[in-house]
């Protein structure tokens, strides 16, 4: 696209490095930003900037945080034996949001893509590692994506794994709640009748 | 959504101000910038911050521009008893794109849409016909979106330059070059036929 102005072209460029915005959208943003009051613009501005100065990577679990070790890893009412390996900070929000882990977790930074050229050394895979040598840990529970990257960075960690003596285990995969077995996929449904679990489970919760 | 941070939802709820952009598109933007490098984040802040600073609309057609009248009003090889009226700035990319036009534009920053609130004093028309009134207008060119609102609009502003003496003309709507008539819709393949043209003005562009 030609614009009729340096500026304009900057800043589409710019907006068009955001995940899942092209050209197009990023001239929307523009335009929209330019209607905008001054003061809404220099919020903006500053928020961008704040958000590289004022957080940091929490040092142990590697979860976004204002201060050098996050919230959940300072909070003493949390298990620090209970590590949840997740993927990225939006993994940490979806599980807190169920309320029902107490737990430590441990974010990787992303999963083994051989196709984007994403290797076990790109991730936070040795730290995690490292933290089994204290003898501390008990258990380990993935909770990566059910999908070829997920499963494979999951496996991944299961032989990294292996010579320590520490109980891994995996979210269960099944039917969503809501959901109508008739429409469920073979692999999901499969999985789900392999795993099943004992009823009086499900009544203790 | 609960975030970690009250950085991170502020930053969220800003970017979920863009258009086209709700909360958890907002995340992903804010996740990204936090992996990038400071030394991008403060361009991009920068940038944003210069839209508003550097940028205005021209005096003259409310065209988006880096002096206080446009390059194409000032440019002395345009026509400028011509006019073009254009809904924003992405149409005046898009028609300059063709190369086949020669006029000048004018911007009316949107379109009459009841359902939006948008009346025609929110828009630039009050302008358009003041520039009338000097009689150095030949041909007033519509070329607003084919859909309901910019029809009103064009019929609006047909109406508004009635009592003039100027030419007034709309965009041609029709078949798109390259489609086949089987799928163009009833309605456009309609105003093709009753707007056919004569062959001979095909042979000479």
């Amino acid at each position: 696209m030609e614009f009729s102005s340096k500026i304009i072209e900057q800043a589409v460029d710019a907006f068009a490095q955001l995940p899942g915005v092209g050209k197009k959208t990023a001239l929307r943003f523009v335009l929209h930003i330019i209607k905008q009051e001054k003061l809404e613009v220099d919020k903006l501005g500053l928020l961008i900037a704040r958000l590289k100065t004022d957080l940091k990577f929490c040092s142990h679990c590697y979860n976004i945080s204002e201060n050098l070790i996050c919230e959940i890893c300072t909070n003493p009412l949390r298990d620090a034996s209970l590590i949840c390996v997740v993927q990225d900070y939006r993994d940490i929000l979806a599980i807190e949001k169920t309320g029902l882990y107490k737990g430590h977790y441990h974010v990787l930074g992303g999963l083994i893509s051989p196709m984007e050229g994403i290797g076990p050394s790109n991730l936070n895979i040795e730290s995690l590692i490292e933290k089994l040598k204290s003898n501390t840990i008990t258990e380990i529970i993935l909770a990566l994506n059910a999908t070829m990257e997920g499963e494979t960075t999951s496996f991944y960690i299961f032989r990294k794994i292996a010579p320590y003596s520490v109980k891994l285990s995996a979210i269960a995969r099944g039917i969503a709640v809501g959901d109508e077995l008739e429409y469920a996929d073979e692999v999901t449904l499969g999985r789900s009748i392999t795993n099943r679990i004992p009823f009086d489970s499900l009544l203790k919760k």
